[in-house]
């Protein structure tokens, strides 16, 4: 209360109702260490209605991480570790940011894939080092969402024993009562998905900590226990009202409350003694469990020494050494998703924890690797994942599995359906988590599935959004740069965007520094060009073609491929330069929307329309993707 | 599997499986007139499994809409009318595009809503002017989809009885069994929606036809038919398997699948006459609907005239005369989404079928119409429109309404979230869709939330989407021109971008034809400018600003407001080059990011990175929206 007023901006309703419910989990459940907030066995809170961020701050206060009073109280300012939502980049002990309805769950469910696919790869008999629980508070909204509720159905289906939603099923959303809109029966639901569910008084701490023992034992599948509480409680005019979710009491009412929660309404941002103390106590209790799970890890090197030894790499977030040797060089025009394919079977090979994922496009993205199994319940270490048609369950899984940490994921989908994992895509920016997802099906270049699954403004609007890197290899050669570039990346996501279609070899044969990871470089040269034709993907050949009939003209060109925007930004100024240089004039050719290629570009070969159903040489042609119109088209700026 | 295989590319499966679920519904129970597609009171079909297509454009031919065999023939080729997936705008009788999975199912929740709507409303005792339902054919894709899940809950909570959806539950996906990811008991899910569920054998056509006809029965709550059916049901080889999904069968398989059909082989394209006899029938009965109709509104035009004749109107998709008049003209500061209310409500007197919806942020979008009720089972006819935290469910329930007529219904929330509806946003556009949607809290204005909340990236992502218009207003005045644009296009979606804080007034005072109509315009002008400020929504009044502080230098600017470079970019060149004259230096100014602006400015004041928490004046600060840096960066283009 005193926080959210004190900034007078917040959200005090979720965390005074939901108190309660997480005072039990925290106090007689987690398994943390506030002084270690990365030891890897710890169990797993997301608090997936971020926006009750005063609560996780109090918690992880009240527990020991390091979040000071003066933190809290200057709750959603300028550099503060406590912004409005919860961000893991920002505050220890924060797993993941929240805020966006229904993320904090759907991530939930790759966390718990994650733990299960390293305990029973991992775990052996008298050794149990990987074991733990993800725990989870969401809101009504967060069970409306769309992406929760894909994540739901894949949890059910997974069996994932080890994850536990605690409902806060306050009956209030930001317009009014749930009965506005939300009338489903939660449970029911829940149970026909497969889950284990549970009905509570989540103002009952008893009640609350029972329905978790029950869940805990549950183990076949994932449980979730719907705590019937009261928004806002304690708060004597606003408790059970929409008035409380998101805005400060106002301070008569922030003494009001004080009062009738039986505290001094003249002290704020007072924490009594006694409580201190009982909270401390995780502190200790941290410590313990860390070095317990020391001791067990080196009981178990001592056992199984090559297996901790992996566990050890996977869980630092490191790759197997040598992994690059993995990488192939390519001869042979393909498409560069088959050639996708061929890199993943190699690195499979050497990375160990290489988990493929899909959203029921395997067969087209060319994700599954070759003679492993599916993950599924009852082969959980199976090393393919069958997300379903669920983009956006799948997007945020693996944010939650990248985020775990021990396994590195990808998925798959065709580009145009990055448009349904956006959220998450987005959010794995902002969290500076490398998830790593495959994007097939390019451009036009998909041909008579028509426009509703052919790209246009899909590339460049993954490219607007901060931190994330866009890849759009040429041939196979720069596919396995990019692939590279993903695995190498610690706090950037990454999307490799594959063609569909057959694309000639242009550049160097593969190797580790190949210039295609510098983001951008030049392919093709003549001495004193006039013209830089700049492309991407499947263009590049386009423009390589185009280089040459001009040359036959006596124009010379240079032709730059362009796989990564975002890298070839971070090189020096100086490289940047002398790979486009400013006074020449440049063309860029890429199958989708101009905008934004003004950046670099005088004129623009591109698609500003929607596509069409047809033959993908048929659309390329009607489109201008000729050697006739690149060539038309920088003879113009010249 | 003729027209699949000529093209040798498409879906053949789902045709074959679902041929008597399809011929029980068309040659039973729908009600449609082939010669008259747009008959007001058809019955609505929506094939949501849109990669079906030849399923629809087998029943469009067969029952003599203007689909020639010539068409049929010319499956997924430049030009026909029958690409891979459906498209409205091409294709009479096809009611919207899909292919997107999940996109049809929640469209149709749209229509149905409509239709009630406009049923409950209108018609009176004796005259039942609408009347009709709306059904859906949906796979287990369009199943396991987020936006599917939103909106069947939402028309389970709604209760509405005219929506019946047959689910091919043919058990098979792209990758395989449906038990590779999608296990959940479907039925017990849309049961605790508060859905009718059935299951029948899908091969059947009379326990398909009892089916329905219990569903129609079912009036209080909208019903989904699982049919369990045989994908791909009469090929010897690939009936079952997921190989008769995504690929042509190949030419002999198509010749023993037609043997065994009992058909000719040696025939291609092939109707007997039995068939097409039997289905001609559905022109002379479409005939007979639409002239019985046609005698009901005359009677009720006679009985109840200004019923008759508002409602005629909104059928035709037109807006009642003299409604430009509500747009109201500003003098004070405010926020845009304050204004945006104020116009709703003026506007909402006038236009009796305007509905404004919200995704559980009506108070803070500002949506709601004053004195009307909110639509739910038991007022059928209140105006507001509570959706719930299901933001693709709303963007693609406003679509099914748009595109069902007679209502003209908007969505809200916040811009941030419009990358969880994009995919319905997209599918708006590709429609030809007018759709609205109003996005506040439109940058880092919204403060305190913090970057998962803030838009960067979404404004100019938006506008990259072909046909559709973005338009961002500065102030009152340009609210009420960009409301007039919006609710005058026909055939392009838009979105409003408005703003959490207040702005000043700066336009001209509204009248039909204010300059914001042409999308941009000259604000502030100086003789002899030597440099262009444009500027959008919030950042114009910086704009504004700076060209004063420059002035006092002596430095001659001039500032263009432009709300909507979708508009802008329709008019004369001309125009355009006038506004913004290509030879001077330009400076754009938009609290996004700036890919996308070098298109007009030479130097870009914008934001390439993440947001922050913290109050808005604290960010426009230090991310540098200040008069001092924009004076800076225009002096440092002179």
């Amino acid at each position: 209360m005193d926080a959210v007023q004190k900034a007078n901006s917040g959200h005090p309703g979720l965390p005074m109702g939901a108190a309660p419910m997480a005072h039990a989990l925290w106090t007689r459940f987690l398994r943390h260490a506030p002084n270690q907030p990365n030891w890897p066995n710890r169990d797993r809170f997301i608090l997936s209605a971020g926006h009750g961020s005063m609560l996780l701050y109090s918690l992880l206060h009240l527990t020991g991480y390091d979040l000071s009073m003066d933190e809290i109280k200057n709750f959603r300012q300028w550099g503060s570790k406590t912004p409005g939502h919860p961000e893991n980049f920002l505050t220890p002990g924060v797993e993941m940011a929240t805020g966006p309805l229904g993320q904090g769950i759907a991530t939930s469910v790759g966390m718990a894939l994650a733990e299960r696919y390293l305990r029973e790869k991992y775990n052996r008999p008298g050794h149990n080092v990987i074991d733990h629980f993800t725990y989870v508070i969401a809101s009504d909204g967060d069970l409306m969402e769309g992406v929760a509720q894909e994540a739901a159905s894949l949890a059910g289906h997974q069996g994932l024993g080890r994850l536990i939603v605690l409902y806060d099923d306050n009956q209030i959303t930001i317009d009014g009562s749930t009965e506005l809109a939300f009338t489903e029966d939660s449970c029911a639901k829940f149970d026909a998905l497969g889950w284990h569910t549970d009905r509570v008084d989540g103002m009952d701490i008893e009640a609350v900590s029972g329905a978790i023992a029950r869940a805990k034992e549950t183990t076949d599948r994932p449980s979730l226990i719907a705590c019937r509480t009261i928004i806002g409680f304690g708060s004597p005019n606003k408790a059970g009202s929409e008035s409380s979710h998101g805005a400060a009491l106002g301070p008569e009412e922030v003494r009001l409350s004080k009062q009738a929660l039986g505290m001094n309404p003249d002290k704020e941002f007072a924490v009594p003694d006694d409580v201190r103390a009982f909270y401390s106590v995780a502190r200790s209790n941290g410590e313990e469990a860390v070095a317990a799970w020391d001791a067990a890890m080196a009981a178990y090197a001592t056992e199984f020494p090559a297996e901790a030894s992996e566990l050890r790499t996977a869980l630092a977030k490191a790759l197997p050494e040598g992994w690059l040797s993995a990488l192939p060089s390519f001869e042979k025009a393909d498409a560069t998703r088959n050639q996708s394919a061929q890199i993943i079977q190699s690195l499979s090979e050497k990375i160990p924890n290489l988990l493929s994922g899909c959203a029921d496009l395997g067969h087209s993205v060319k994700t599954p690797i070759k003679n492993e199994s599916s993950m599924q319940k009852t082969t959980p270490t199976g090393r393919n994942i069958n997300f379903g048609v669920r983009e956006h369950a799948m997007a945020a899984a693996v944010n939650g599995m990248t985020l775990h940490g021990g396994v590195r994921a990808f998925g798959g989908t065709f580009l145009i359906f990055s448009d349904y994992c956006r959220p998450s895509l987005r959010l794995s920016a902002l969290m500076e988590c490398p998830s790593i997802q495959l994007f097939s099906h390019d451009s036009i270049g998909l041909g008579e599935d028509g426009p509703t699954h052919q790209p246009i403004e899909q590339t460049m609007s993954l490219r607007m959004i901060p931190n994330f890197n866009v890849m759009r290899p040429a041939d196979g050669n720069e596919t396995s740069a990019c692939w590279r570039l993903a695995l190498d990346s610690r706090e950037t996501p990454c999307a490799l965007l594959l063609s569909r279609q057959n694309l000639p070899i242009l550049s160097p044969a593969y190797a580790p520094g190949h210039p295609a990871e510098r983001g951008g470089y030049v392919l093709r040269d003549a001495g004193d060009f006039q013209a830089v034709l700049i492309a991407t993907g499947s263009e590049v050949a386009l423009a390589v073609e185009a280089h040459e009939a001009l040359q036959k003209e006596g124009i010379a060109t240079r032709v730059v491929s362009l796989p990564s925007w975002h890298i070839f930004e971070r090189q020096t100024k100086a490289y940047r330069e002398e790979t486009i240089p400013p006074t020449i004039p440049a063309v860029s050719i890429e199958a989708g929307t101009t905008m934004g290629w003004h950046k670099y570009a005088d004129v623009c070969v591109g698609l500003d329309r929607f596509g069409a159903s047809a033959p993908a040489e048929t659309l390329f042609e009607e489109f201008g993707f000729t050697v006739a119109n690149v060539v038309a088209t920088v003879k113009s700026v010249l």
